[in-house]
């Protein structure tokens, strides 16, 4: 049996020579690579083309080499009825939280601002806020969201958190379901979005919850572009009701030179590069899944197909 | 006896409505209305005019209503002898403590760079850094210093600092010293200056101590624009030895137009704003000192006259 990568930038050898670092006798291919697709039994995947994984009669896993796994969904020519697993990596949720950490305290402290006043070569004191003005209310308590959340209320934030069912986490006041997104909402100055992306969260950032968010809350979105309609956003930060927003995800990645968020002043844009899998902390998970699946042994961090991930 | 507020931003009738509010009965005026001269006792200033303070003959307290008292040294027409006062404000330090986390966090995490490319309308993912990877070294452990670093411990930085005499603080690394500047130098990636502006510290910030730090760091300058020498900054800026500033202070305030910073991609500039004394919070000690000196007791946070600070 063996192992085929399958993604559109420039990481496979990067990710061979990992796995081969850790394995030697692995037998890993490249999809692009002549290679024999009979004995394909697991694919790990990112982004992969749409179509690239029904090549494989014998395929037994999809390994997200990512914590997403929305776009294995969106492949509607993927072999359904497979395991799908993702990666949950300690490493990836620490360097999130503190992305999400920089882009707060730059917002309290207006530094995107300033930056954009020097470029107009303007010298303009704003005032500045600080940590404990603000309740920060994080989307998703998730490994991510559960991560920034502890970290946030070590650095002397309020913070809380909203999901699909009672998390319990130290400091941190969580909000559950439909009955408690409003509460929620009205209480949050700094909203972070850390869902995953399903059907029931695509497009869950939209007018109508903006409007129950106070007057001049920031809102920060490091999960999908999906999860947020832009049209929307334009609006409440064109009406003043937002103050600013974050975001490191779009709908399409590179953001298309015409789209209007590249020249918002209230958008601070980072380019979908706020944590990223870092192959050598995550290749043992790979590794032991594909043991286990040898094994036929329960696999680590496998998706539940109903909730979507 | 009486209090003359001499400054010449707008916030003469902030402070004096403060103080009024904590004290009504005081007798308090500003230098630009008549005020009767030889009543005057305490003065309190903040970057008053040169001269301003040569014309009350009973004057016997200089107070600054601020952390800095340079400003006082650097009139040669204000009276000598007289006992001088600064801030030393809890608040005053937190905010600092923030804007420079939020600098170092920017810088890790390249927030400045992206709003830099988005202005381009270039993506680019740069590869971002952790909190663990760099040592963080303050020049001053003074109050701002000591609150700044133990910050930045509790946030997870190494932090090593730098100062005239030996200071227990906490997770943090002291060296003292002509001895130990070096030594600091060498170790230090992220380099914080907090150091009070005097004789000895004018100018620190020069191309043979930039020289000794690592190739790749970074400089804040949060202290005076004394501190920097600014050609030497943009030298070593431009031969890539170190990889960018974070400057809130300036030799000439507003920054002059011409001044070649405004364009340089590497500065990161605000308009001395990091941490602005909050009236409120600083008006009781400013209050006490005048009760002070009226019963003859002993100053707070007086300043020693052989160090300058």
């Amino acid at each position: 049996m063996a192992i085929v990568i399958i993604r559109q930038d420039d990481k496979i050898e990067l990710w061979k020579k990992a796995l081969l670092e850790q394995q030697p006798d692995l037998e890993v291919y490249s999809y692009q690579e002549e290679h024999p697709k009979e004995k394909i039994e697991m694919a790990l995947v990112w982004k992969h083309p749409n179509g690239a994984l029904a090549h494989y009669p014998n395929l037994k896993l999809i390994a997200s080499s990512g914590a997403g796994v929305d776009f294995i969904f969106e492949d509607e020519s993927a072999p359904k009825n497979l395991p799908i697993t993702r990666v949950v990596d300690d490493m990836l949720a620490k360097d999130m939280s503190e992305h999400v950490l920089a882009v707060i305290l730059g917002h309290l402290k207006n530094l995107d601002r300033y930056r954009i006043n020097q470029t107009k070569g303007i010298w303009q004191p704003v005032q500045y806020h600080r940590i404990s003005d603000f309740n920060v209310g994080i989307m998703g308590l998730g490994a991510l969201g559960k991560e920034l959340g502890t970290d946030l209320v070590k650095f002397g934030f309020r913070v809380q958190g909203w999901a699909n069912s009672k998390k319990d986490i130290d400091g941190i006041n969580c909000f559950v379901g439909d009955a408690g997104f409003s509460n929620f909402l009205e209480t949050t100055q700094i909203l972070v979005c850390l869902l995953p992306l399903t059907d029931a969260t695509s497009g869950i950032l939209n007018r109508k919850v903006f409007e129950q968010l106070p007057k001049g809350a920031f809102v920060i979105n490091v999960a999908r572009g999906g999860h947020l309609v832009d049209a929307d956003l334009l609006e409440m930060l064109n009406n003043d009701h937002l103050s600013g927003a974050g975001l490191d995800v779009y709908h399409q990645e590179p953001l298309p030179k015409e789209h209007p968020f590249w020249n918002h002043e209230k958008i601070q844009m980072t380019p979908h590069y706020a944590s990223v899998s870092d192959t050598n902390s995550v290749v043992p998970q790979i590794l032991e899944n594909y043991d286990r699946l040898q094994k036929g042994s329960s696999l680590l961090n496998e998706v539940v197909m109903d909730k979507g991930y």
